[in-house]
């Protein structure tokens, strides 16, 4: 919430903010992002034995704004003790929670027969996360019934509506084409999934059936470039 | 900076900030994400013939709060004209600028012969956004030689040091195992290449000469199951 007119930088306390609007303020999407963050490092404190831990040891371990970890925690609730800090498990479980990562999530992958597709059929990072890949699908007749890792066979499109209601698949990666991405999109819909992960490299619109994230490459490439720039110009 | 003891969310304009601190502060990693997402809107909005939009305009489209369009651009220089807006063209050129995206970023793949770099390699989305794949490389004698897309064959990641200074490289693409990324990462400090690009499911700290991200495509799926589980219960 933005008092300040002009330059617009003084913006209240969530909590304040909900106690003024009577209303609950989604919280930004970078606030999601960084509770995965701060879900990491409560893990890696956890195994570390460390049971207790400041706003500032946090920040300092995650080099973020102390300030910015208090805030993007009270969207969610009240957690720490002021001049105390935070209790690792209990946070750990309460954004374990709010993440809602307590339970596996069912994921299928379409464009599974390409090479990013059958990269991220394969890709160790998703299960350690409680992310089971259940299901590849595809439009190319020559990969149909091909077997990826432990997915099983890959399916046409035209199966995902049946597929993701008998496997309560939850979440859709796509890895298709620009051209074949509307297609694709329609079958999502008839589907039933409820959240798609889009790495095609035109840009898909959330429903108001289906949550999409955009997943842009190159997006990670700028922000290097942005740090290759600043030691060109001598910036901070 | 926190002026607000406990609860830490009035900040001051950067700009204020840096009279106040007599020093730069750089930006929040987040806020050169948005650096990019500001300039793919701006593109957009030139070629809509659109000349000049209010950072209100902005952030409607991206689905941003006003005021943190204000901030993010506040840390970059003076660019809105009060009550008139931004000059599209003019904002766009200053963040090509701020971004280095003004020159070709030259590229190496490390670990081209596995899926995800294979995949990477032949990327779309990065050519058009100014960033060139000059060169690949693998450990695995079983891919040297080999040639995918434009870059040319595969190299022996120990020819990192000599190709990266002959083809001037300046981001460095790793796509290696976990266990082989500890080796790799020593021929790419003995490079100079000044940015990586992380994909391997273990993180790499950055050192003073390379500015290192790294990718967790698990976190794009933590995200999307934070708004599945909202949804299961009725949080906005």
């Amino acid at each position: 919430m933005n008092l300040s007119g002009g330059c617009g930088t003084f913006c209240l306390h969530p909590a304040l903010e909900r106690l003024f609007l009577g209303t609950k303020t989604p919280p930004p999407q970078a606030t999601i992002r960084r509770l995965s963050i701060y879900l990491r490092c409560l893990n890696s404190l956890d195994d570390e034995g460390i049971t207790v831990i400041s706003s500032r040891e946090l920040a300092e371990r995650l080099d973020l704004n102390p300030a910015q970890v208090r805030k993007d925690l009270a969207h969610f609730g009240d957690f720490g003790k002021r001049g105390v800090g935070y209790t690792v498990a209990k946070l750990r479980d309460h954004l374990i929670k709010i993440l809602g990562l307590q339970q596996k999530r069912l994921v299928g992958i379409v464009g599974a027969g390409g090479r990013l597709g059958h990269a991220l059929a394969l890709y160790k990072g998703f299960e350690k996360r409680n992310f089971k890949v259940m299901a590849l699908f595809d439009k190319d007749p020559h990969v149909i019934n091909q077997v990826y890792g432990e997915a099983g066979p890959i399916h046409h499109v035209s199966e995902l509506p049946r597929l993701v209601k008998e496997l309560s698949l939850e979440i859709l990666v796509l890895c298709v084409p620009a051209e074949a991405l509307a297609e694709v999109f329609d079958y999502v819909r008839l589907s039933g999934a409820k959240a798609v992960l889009n790495f095609a490299p035109v840009k898909l619109a959330s429903t108001d059936g289906v949550t999409v994230h955009n997943v842009d490459l190159a997006l990670e490439l700028e922000s290097l470039s942005y740090h290759l720039a600043a030691r060109e110009a001598g910036r901070p």
